[in-house]
């Protein structure tokens, strides 16, 4: 499969000053079995494992602050892990080091209902922290689709489903509790909604993928829960005719809370997988968030928006048991199309457009997918312009991985040609190092790495992600 | 007045080497006269004007980064100026220099309305905008009273009014065009909605101040104008009631366009102004926007809540000319305050608290100010938990401006306390360094300055302003 570039010459063994401190404050915490290590050095992407030396498990920021101070005394690099549901390579640990595992701080710290905010410990996920909240009526609309950690979500400025009303990591994140490169801690932000009060370092490190500090306290913004959803899903002849919908309803201003594309072949997937009988077209989900009143105002408006482009089985889900059975098949496209063929890997990629531009880029894309006949399906949050890839890969077979990414360079290329970047949500990480380059040219590119040498002077926090050194 | 710490020793006079080529580049276009330069040494604080030694008026990206280089080469301060409209001494001239007069760059680059965005230089008002969008059927909603430039806004992270329902700065930039300090050109964005490509140098020049970069161009969203807007204002026997409302207003998830709060100082203020008979008690001002149902349900609901906190006088408008009036006298609140006190200036400060703080926060601040027998206002957006003081002194009596200092100075502390921030929309500049500092902590400020040292090395960029070299 696709193999990271090991910056072999960098790569160094801990040496003993280090490990026995490490030992001294973590006893158990502290792993160095290749299980482990393995475990740590993958994420979802289509990269190879790279394994990290040692994994640790803290407990406590001041834990991750001691870690930190001991990594940059002896130039150990340190990768935050989360729930290792990234999707680009941001957690390979390239030149070894220490992965600090923030799973067991799973914490939530404070709910304050009063001001719609809650403050989590980094490992807890967007289903616990709903969960937790349940009875507040209050909820964190984020949803990337995995039960991704609320650390690795900041770290990622992920989103999903819901940003197209809601916004996305860097809208709802109020303040972060910070580690830095010398192992200080810092607070970013205030539970105030707004603030003037200088540099945005909250948004600075939200979708730093953990190359400036490390995330140890989160605090997001929460919302009542709609007095009213209800979801409807329709198909389409093309997805053309899909999009252009999608396209009229936020033209027209419609508040949808989620309206999610599946081409025919992501149908089929679910199809095949969930037992469902989905018409296997292009197809729309859409759900509505409002008052009794509204949320029927607004899915008469995107009935009627839909007719125009030629929609069939118009179906409504109100019943919550119905909207689950939908949105988990939605969520289990990704695994459902892997089934498409046995033996196959995925690699998976995203782009996001102004939404003007967004059917001729999905056309385009679709297009160089077929000539290029590979066994792909497109998924999107198209709301927000923002749609995925998957394609299915032989991962023993180096020219078919070659095609895929070839097709992947091309779909940036477009999408940065349209005014649009190389990812909506899923971050650069290792794969998307170059695109950065391609969107923002070397002089802005030269600016962020100004930042990372002023911020992480020797280089040791997730060394070789987003921008080369 | 207040008396800005002149860094004289670091004051140099501007070298002929420095002059002859600026001279060659701008001509007419360059001025040294007194009078352009006091024009240039002040913004709407209390502060005395310090004055910059040389004005320029660009007209071009290219021309601002000629200056900067210029700047640059012979260590001359370099200050943006964008309206004049800043609060908090942004712009003063602490060790002269150079002005950039960006007011002439005020075209509007380009109007995409399919993807409900615009690009605009940055002497764009947000009125020329509104003025210009008109007929896309599309608004830019963000509005804070003064008639601001677009770059002056984004580098004060300003918001305003509509900011409860719309967003800040922060939120409403997609994307800038920046000269860096070494007179490089940068774009830190696309047109895309959201985005998970790299740091987030939008929102580290948004709220900037001009102390990393010079803005010469700004990407807004915008948005379909609501088919149905309405306004209500209501009083209230007690400033503890009206903010109650709010805070239920808000904790309900009701989608106000805007909720503004003025004391009963602020009424008398704009009654005598304006010409006005409202009640002089505690007042809240509502606007909503949505489809007609949608705007009758919101009101109903806020109408229902007001009178649970003993409202009266729940008064309509909902023709745009009753409409204009109202927010016309919100926006002259400011002047008409100064008229209460003839002679006085007057010291303006904001801060931002949780919503649910917020009843506390501005109760025992009005008590301060009674206590101290000052002559103010407050007035506030109160739905995002921001409010305005305004403290009129005889601006040659230092006592009467050391008591409104210190009362400002126990108002933002209060505010830290209560988890909120030192200015929820003013910004920094030079009057709230002190309490940045409170309420960041040194280690935090210590990232800050670790940014600004790395993105102008040779503090050329409006020094002297948000953090102390």
């Amino acid at each position: 499969m696709n193999q990271p570039v090991e910056l072999a010459a960098l790569k160094k063994p801990l040496p003993e000053a280090f490990i026995s401190p490490l030992k001294a404050l973590f006893g158990d915490r502290m792993s160095t079995t290749q299980a482990m290590r393995e475990h740590h050095g993958r994420d979802e992407s289509s990269y190879d494992p790279m394994l990290p030396d040692a994994v640790i498990f803290v407990h406590t920021t001041e834990e991750v602050a001691a870690a930190v101070k001991l990594c940059g005394r002896h130039g150990v690099p340190v990768i935050a892990y989360g729930a290792g549901t990234s999707l680009e390579g941001h957690i390979l640990a390239l030149r070894g080091g220490l992965s600090i595992d923030l799973s067991q701080m799973n914490r939530v710290l404070a709910i304050d209902a009063a001001d719609l905010t809650a403050t989590v410990q980094p490992g807890v996920t967007r289903k616990q922290l709903n969960q937790e909240i349940k009875d507040t009526g209050l909820f964190f609309p984020i949803d990337p689709g995995a039960d991704a950690s609320l650390g690795g979500m900041a770290a990622t400025r992920a989103s999903g489903t819901n940003a197209v009303r809601y916004g996305t990591m860097r809208e709802n994140t109020l303040a972060l509790t910070v580690v830095t490169a010398d192992g200080r801690i810092i607070k970013t932000g205030t539970r105030a909604k707004k603030s003037s009060a200088g540099y945005d370092l909250t948004r600075l490190f939200v979708g730093s993928e953990g190359t400036l500090g490390i995330i140890t306290e989160v605090t997001v913004r929460l919302y009542p829960q709609p007095e009213a959803i209800s979801a409807a899903i329709c198909s389409f002849e093309s997805a053309a005719d899909a999009v252009n919908a999608v396209i009229q309803t936020i033209q027209m201003g419609v508040p949808v809370a989620r309206v999610e594309f599946l081409d025919e072949n992501g149908v089929k997937a679910i199809n095949a997988h969930d037992n469902l009988n989905l018409i296997e077209k292009p197809l729309l989900l859409f759900e509505f968030h409002g008052s009794e009143s509204g949320v029927q105002e607004q899915a008469k408006l995107v009935q009627e928006i839909a007719a125009e482009h030629h929609a069939a089985g118009f179906e409504w889900a109100t019943r919550p048991e119905d909207r689950s059975r939908l949105w988990a098949a939605r969520h289990n496209a990704y695994f459902a199309l892997l089934q498409l063929r046995p033996g196959s890997r995925a690699i998976s990629t995203d782009c996001c457009v102004p939404i003007s531009r967004l059917a001729e880029c999905i056309l385009e894309t679709k297009a160089d997918l077929e000539r290029n006949q590979i066994v792909y399906s497109i998924i999107g949050h198209v709301g927000d312009g923002n749609f995925h890839v998957q394609m299915l890969v032989d991962p023993n077979d180096a020219a078919d991985i070659a095609k895929a990414e070839a097709v992947n360079s091309r779909m940036v290329t477009r999408a940065i040609e349209m005014d649009g970047t190389c990812t909506g949500e899923h971050g650069v990480g290792l794969h998307k190092m170059n695109f950065l380059v391609q969107e923002h040219g070397e002089d802005a590119i030269d600016t962020m790495r100004a930042i990372k040498h002023a911020l992480d002077p020797g280089n040791i926090l997730n060394p070789g992600k987003i921008i080369r050194w």
